[in-house]
């Protein structure tokens, strides 16, 4: 149970890191929408483990094929299947670890969950497995973009290093031309630098990324369980090594009085728009047609070049070394899953939104 | 859409602020459970406004039946129905904002979504739906408890006034002796008269509560999508008001090195355990055996006394003036609400978890 | 787990024969629909018992109460919430066999399967439960009268007396015109005399209800899993005694070649139709813009007032005597079930071929 | 929508007949559970185009390939992920009938609901998609059978042709024996030869598909919407071709009266049992430990060699001439489909009892 998301876009996800291969399955891709392959490699591309010196030097092709559900370019509104099959499977580099448990890791808990687990990489637990994501988030971004909704995501913060610009004052467009995709260049070589420096010795570090997604039409979002900001919390909680999710005003919004967090209303032409936007564009659970944003903290990651205490299946005492290639600081590559989770969200709820009307 | 929660333990629920009732279904009780009904009305006892000067003075009578599904004292394992029928339904007191948008409330939202709305106390958006969640909150407890587990919410902060003490550092059982449910007294005691010097405003302020879950076995969660706390994140930002969650580390995380962050196992007789908890109980998104906590962050309520600028329906701009009787700040009547998701959370990831083993 | 139907337009309903009511939410109707209450009470008076000499004497009051989704007499997209109160609730009448297992009833399995029962009048498995789904489906009607599809079922074989003409060559409008609910008056009586003969002899018999959806668009239906007729197979063999359900030509069809059963294309006006309709109106799980029709076979009652061989709970060999007010033969109160389930599966369908379009 | 099935054994189906190929996830298989890819193998030879002279000469491979969920010869509790090339995609042949609606077939209903199809074989709608659910269905029975439950389908009735004998007088251990797999050799000759002339009349014929499903205990299944009965009718009604479901006394039990219908309880050991089985092991939609049994009738297959009338996209009239090569009835092929379909519903149940109870 578990691997599949969403209702009326829904995906469903298998694969383990060093397994045969990885794929989701896309269920209610309206027909007729045509499919970009460029468009969903790039996507992978800006996932993909390799890219800089701040990120694992591990190889993965991420190479996918769609299987069916498209037919001369289109969809046709049967389910999108997709693999991606691992070429690199180097099983034995996780033979030191087959019956260890690695400190923060998912070894322990999966071990308690099924009994068994595929030890190589993480198996099922490994962050390898949101590629399949990012796949199906293409997808779900050529829908978003055929109704006039952009998702945009980019480092905001790594350990200490804050950005204290909102994203208004961001040229969002500059998120790509540096390899910790943060919109800021000051900002973001001092980023760099610093991740550099904890790779250097041997540590790792967290960091924030920030989410902005504009032209949602207002009325998106299912009172009273699955409002939108519910729905997008459980999405962005479910990425590996995620610990919190605000969005609007967030956890300083607690601080705020109501006469100063309250967003006015205010008619634009004919569009009822407000003169702030501390509700982060969703009010009761549903899109007021203001921009959304929203942040995503990542804790440090777990693997680190440094001897760790830990116990083996057995319960005996042992130290955990950290072996192999990865990276130091996740969120240059969580910003292509952040985007993807977010694109899932929202086409879901559009396709909800249409249903019930009379 | 969306007014129903959980797999294996579903809630459904049903009700409007002024509507004649309110209520839930719970399907999947396991059967065999006794049901205190004293325990349930005490329960919603802490959720009722009127109870103190720092909440509404408003009177909801919140007396609940229970329809279904308990025979001679005795789940059956049929459908729990459980109604809540409004007495105190004074509609006129609407009137004045039939029309406008209470800025920052679910009206515009609602008015967009579904071209119509009861405006009489926010409708389906106003909190008083949670009553309902707070009586199948209550049932699922006794589940919780019939298998060793405890859920433990508090308010750890209003305004700018934090609690610096860890969940662990304070005596929890204190929670309910001060109309804040702070444990620390003292604290109590400055966030009662900071509130009361917020209402005297007649302004509102935001608050965190926080929350402790002791005695998950380790198993429970579902990756990948359906992580334990990804569900219970959803879960909490599913209450009115709320505008962030983390758990274990949180936001705070992001600024530790790996180094520091992971949780080293160790054994204690023959359980597997953790020196630290930065993991907050959850490691790839299931439960490890150590405490669950997470914190949840509201916003200021956003009716406030004072004149707000808005618009009505027709687009023209209006003054919206707040009246009536409601809370300065919600976190303390949010104690029993975050209670009652996170006991629905894990009463629904329990029933999970003995399913899928052979 | 099992008590909600439906995607879109779904219900949820909850309680017992006995217990102090019953009841379901919708969730998912759309807003602005006009509720007609009593239209909802009407069809919930063909369902109840007491109706005629050859229904059961027993008297329920199906008084059903609106409590929440409906403001203005207008459907607010907001969960429709109805109670039922049970108001003659003899339990003394069920002392007898309290714990004996009657012969083809639920009690053992419900025994087995949750090791507690509410033995009064068979608890959650009574029949008692279809008034919830009544009470839904009158509101589905409305949402498909709104959209010009109107469905109607009748009674077409009592024991062996069956209808030998097709829902084509008889006038359905008299379905109502006499207590069976059979539209040919002569068949009617002979059936009517038959189900009273069977009644005296205090033993009952099994019937078809057949069934015409008209007004359906070409393309409601998701394959693979969730064809059309899968769905209404399941709905309408989730009624209680119901023990088959074919659709368009049926059982009969397996004895058809391809070149008879085949439904030649035409084209009338810009409309594409079939000459014949062996498919039922659905081709692949897809409706295909001719009349859907089905046939669902009863079994005769379980109550009978004849003494049976049976045992207790302690496994102890007993005599279970029939006692109370019972149903000869279910299929005239059926009528406004199988219409009610039918109705329901077609609003869900309908509101899911709105979403899935660019 | 609707290519998933199941709750906590859930499946999701991907795939066209023409496509690069097919595919399934299975969602919720226990960890530990021993894959025997044999078996599998086996069960999709069964489904296999081009096994005797009574089907479709038309060949496919369908061999499978495991991607995920098993280690080490064992499932890991993650999805297993399963895809089937395809290899013989021969497109050409489909030219003919690219804007064609061929009469029967759910080319018109799939372009009336999608705006747009893949012709080449049907596309999705072809019954090539069962081979993902044999797949799939395999590892259900592994499972079953784990668990003492075995499920065996077997051809009774073609055309005309009846078995008149009930599965207990018969041995069910000769159904592969033949390639109509009937278990009755001399009525397997018989309609191996009816079969095979209406094949050489260029036509089809239907026929039904027998199940019984031995060793399943009492206590599966979830009243009200969700009954064991009404699940299997849903699956079955999922099959292509099917037109309808009856199981114990089905179509027959209308006639009977309560005293000869109703299954009187005796003791034998501990056990509770039942003198008769008019119930097919299910009574208020609940397994009551008696053999489950079953009929599913299939409609002759549409594709005929013979011209039929119809319309293309345009709307004009046409003739469509049958090419290629298609089966003249598909019930030997279909009785491991629907023992692929009873066997998943078996498995879900199964694990869902497993949940509910303290």
């Amino acid at each position: 149970m578990g691997n599949s998301f969403g209702k009326l876009f829904k995906i469903s996800t298998f694969g383990e890191s060093h397994g045969k291969g990885l794929g989701v399955i896309i269920d209610g891709c309206p027909a007729g929408l045509e499919i970009d392959e460029a468009f969903i490699r790039n996507e992978m591309q800006r996932r993909k483990p390799g890219q800089s010196k701040i990120t694992t030097q591990r190889k993965e092709e991420d190479e996918f094929q769609i299987l069916s559900g498209v037919f001369e370019g289109k969809s046709t509104g049967t389910p999108i299947g997709m693999v991606i099959m691992n070429t690199d499977q180097k099983s034995k580099d996780y033979g030191h670890i087959a019956d260890k448990y690695r400190p923060s890791h998912a070894d322990f808990t999966y071990q308690e969950k099924y009994g068994i687990r595929d030890y190589r990489g993480g198996g099922r637990s490994s962050a390898r497995e949101t590629s399949a994501r990012v796949a199906a988030g293409a997808i779900a971004k050529m829908l978003l973009k055929h109704f006039g909704i952009s998702i945009q995501a980019y480092v905001s913060q790594v350990g200490d290093l804050k950005l204290d610009k909102s994203y208004q004052e961001l040229n969002l467009d500059q998120t790509e031309e540096n390899i910790i995709r943060c919109p800021d260049p000051e900002m973001a070589e001092k980023m760099i630098d610093f991740i550099d420096d904890v790779r250097k010795s041997r540590d790792t570090v967290g960091g924030i990324v920030s989410c902005v997604i504009k032209g949602v039409p207002a009325g998106l979002g299912e009172p009273v369980f699955d409002r939108l900001n519910a729905e997008l919390g459980k999405a962005m909680l479910s990425i590996n090594a995620v610990k919190g999710f605000e969005y609007g005003s967030g956890f300083e919004g607690v601080k705020m009085r109501g006469s100063e967090h309250n967003d006015a209303f205010y008619t634009e032409g004919d569009k009822v728009r407000t003169r702030t936007n501390h509700s982060g564009g969703i009010q009761g659970g549903i899109s007021n047609g203001e921009d959304i944003y929203f942040n995503v903290a990542f804790k440090p990651v777990a693997t680190i070049m440094i001897d760790q205490e830990s116990v083996n299946e057995a319960g005996d005492s042992v130290t955990v070394s950290g072996k192999g290639r990865h990276d130091p600081c996740v969120v240059p590559r969580a910003v292509p899953i952040v985007e993807a989770m977010g694109a899932l969200v929202l086409a879901d709820y559009l396709l909800i939104s249409r249903a019930n009307k009379l």
